[in-house]
């Protein structure tokens, strides 16, 4: 029987939930929020999205004392109008730092030993935070990090040459915001990296509509929820059936003593093991202005 | 290769989208709205939420002629704001009945041929003037009705009862708003009928509480989604495998002359079949309410 | 993380096996045969057939001492020569008791304290031998008893009525073999009875055919497997996700002090309820020959 | 509505037909075998086996003139008692072909022109084979290949290096046979390849256990079955929802002039791409050596 708390139930943690409910990845679930009429509405709307599916999924009313066996916390507590607001990154930081600030020693008293996956942004630094104040060992706090981002530059990729996402290996590393980049000497179709395959142009082309793609779905829609509640769901099911898969997250590196994205082996122990990084002169220099902007962006709270 | 049109992107059409690719129920999905941006977010939100799942489902932007070889068109536009407003359900009707009047003929023109959802509201009035609008044949042409309802019926008797919701066999008639009622007599556990084994009081508190629900959730979180996606995508994998499965919809009643929702048979031709109401004389009373109701309302427009 | 074993991998163990991998319902499998060659080559064949899949489950090597943790025990241990040679149900019996007497210390000796499932025939009997053998409560040990039967009459009535069987509302009672029933006035569709529906002739006819069906796969193929596999993987999400359907199952029946197939209500505790039996005279008449039947066989060991 | 034919329903093929019933993955399933019983055993068995799912699959007799709308036929004729006894890889050969005559010209006559994939062995002879015979475009016709051997390439590295299966990249080249080979310069884990990962002996070591878990298999259970059925119905995926996914089948290569294992784009045209080799020259020999393997077996017929 594995047990999810879900902190946060706006568009991201509520869509999150939905993905288990609707995937059949958990038996029961947790569901908090400070806004008692929002966690009300969620339960039973979840309840409602499972009647006629074969599985069962028990969602259960928030409590801390829920948290002492609960196998993974999900962390997506936020407040979408900060960041539709000034658009000032540091605007999103000082408030969910606050809510960070309440979580982190509320999990460290409830007896929680398991798995925090950090959705929050910006989601390298509340990730380190959060591990931080829950004190939980470094190896069981992670952010999604570079996942979506992973995710959105292989569809990007798959749109431009017509071979499925899947197809395409690789990762975006760094901040998951706007210094990330992509390695392209590692991304491969088949045994052939992508630095070979496209010119300098054309790679600049990719990675930037990538991230416009983001961008275009949280103007047009106010939010994105979809692609990020997927990803969440796919470390959700590998972390619970200790799958031993190599994914993107925003893990803690001893080099840069920070937490940032990169590829890491996930199973139930949480990060596994990270990979030594392979980059060519250019990535490195992309490489340590992302840690530089991680580092700026945790110095100021 | 089934292929699927969604109108309407609000928070009910999006949902329902990604859970047909969440549970990867179709090959090729069509997205419609009038707002423009929105479709873009949708579009590249739902890209997103694929990547990494083993299933592919094609998501295509808007064009008219999509629809002459697609499968299911779901109807779920409307506008949240104004069920939010007054709470008088003939605004909301003025409103959404405008839209069936865009698009019935616009239906017709495309050339469509096949099964025809509707989940905007108020579901049997604007189920009806979609199919006279767009001229499609009767059983080709019903709405999500009362199946919410019937969910919500089951989950309230299975928090009171202990059984799950599944094993709870029965339906919600009548209309998808206020006129609605349970036939007790033949909702069963079991080989009981809750009239057997609930008090009068039971049941009434049982009818309001699953109706409370719904309330709980529109008015918690702004909107309902789940629980309305989720019948909607049961829907759509009985209406494409040709299932057969009896369904509480909202169908065309040959009696009253109106769509009103009670249970069908639901195959690859839509509406296969609709069953005698076997209802006490309380229960035809509710019934002959219920009709009246959707009588006036459709009289409105 | 939930973990089943399965004793004995012919074609109904591997196949039930196989079904939990397909359909990503567990997280760790033991196997367990008697003969060596056949677990590992099962163990080898389950761990390729999951190359690809999302999901991902653990495949165990048999250890008694991995019991212990073990959720939920598929008792599946038989030998299909014996079935397939001289028809004498008490030959059968010989086998599977002798494997019955040898399994059921040993599992009481483990420390397992899960739920006992059992598969192998004659299904009523070895449960309840497996009960008192492993001392485990008698809710925590059933057998798959009916439901394949169930499953087969519902198809059967589908076939001829052209409704899905999932839309057949009731249940085969009884021995799973010869002396079973079907209560033909708690079968339904929609609010009606078949006994309502069906003639006495048409009744027997589709009774008939459901039991004919079952004998064709057997000779057919020289097994039955998909059909009994489908059962046991449904009845195993049951009990994982503490669902609480009703489903016939081989049960403990204080009454009778036999295990005979009825619907029970299932959860993670085993079975968490019976209901009473709402039978005619001529049902009861058919009760007490199947339990009269299933005493026979007992006495004989 | 998507509709597969399976021509041979004996491990392989019932097992694939079980894995589509049970993930959901068409709508119709059309099913020949020589023998009429097995084919009436498999049907029913296949029925029963989704009593319950929410899915619904219908299962059609056998009858040429259903191949005509088949979007999928899956060609799994062989006989596992030749294969069985002397080990010769020719005697199957020379009983598959038989099999081939017969349905070559079957195919061409009943007006398929949808998708062939093989599975019969020796797979890439009889993949061409039956392309001849059938006369349908070379890219709509392939086989199953070294999809399989990927598989258990992968998953004995899997084993050894502690990384899920699906997060090695790479595939194995060549005669779904003795002469197949993994270019471990293009097998990666992470951004290493596991020709610089590992040394010699481990890469043999490696290949050699990922042949002997096939035979363990073969030779334990008599015959294969999960795991050629998993990949049969991924491909049937890829193919349906015109994936595009990269995937190593046999497939006609143009230099020279046979069927061999190698990546190839796949999706609802069947093989719409093949991708230029980067063998070093111990690979280059190894995928020569194979190459005439093949054509020695296609001469011998």
């Amino acid at each position: 029987m594995s047990k999810i708390a879900i902190i946060g139930l706006g568009h991201v943690g509520s869509t999150t939930a939905y993905t288990l409910v609707s995937r059949d990845l958990v038996d029961q679930l947790v569901l908090f929020d400070k806004d008692e009429k929002i966690v009300t509405a969620q339960y039973k709307d979840l309840k409602d999205g499972q009647v006629g599916l074969n599985s069962h999924l028990e969602i259960i009313k928030p409590s801390l004392q829920e948290l002492k066996d609960t196998d993974i916390i999900i962390f997506s507590a936020g407040k979408i109008s900060v960041q539709q607001g000034s658009g000032n990154r540091f605007d999103e930081l000082n408030y969910t730092k606050k809510v960070a600030d309440e979580w982190g020693p509320k999990i460290k008293q409830s007896g929680f030993n398991g798995i925090l996956i950090n959705i929050t942004n910006p989601c390298d630094v509340i990730a380190r935070l959060l591990q931080e104040l829950s004190e939980l060992p470094r190896n069981h706090v992670f952010g999604t990090g570079t996942s979506l981002d992973t995710a959105r530059m292989k569809q990007a990729v798959s749109d431009k040459l017509g071979v499925h996402a899947n197809s395409v290996h690789g990762c975006v590393l760094g901040e998951h915001g706007m210094t990330q980049f992509v390695p392209w000497t590692s991304v491969r179709i088949e045994n052939t990296s992508l630095s070979q395959r496209l010119t300098d142009e054309e790679q600049d082309s990719l990675e930037h509509q990538a991230k416009q793609n983001g961008m275009d779905i949280f103007f047009g829609k106010g939010f994105t929820s979809y692609g990020i509640a997927n990803q969440a769901a796919l470390i959700v099911q590998t972390v619970l059936s200790d799958s031993k898969k190599i994914m993107p997250v925003s893990v803690y590196n001893p080099d840069e003593a920070i937490y940032i994205g990169e590829p890491a082996l996930i199973g139930s122990d949480g990060v596994e093991k990270i990979f030594p990084l392979d980059l060519t002169d250019q990535e490195s220099h992309k490489w340590d202005k992302s840690v530089q902007s991680i580092k700026e962006m945790y110095a100021a709270i």
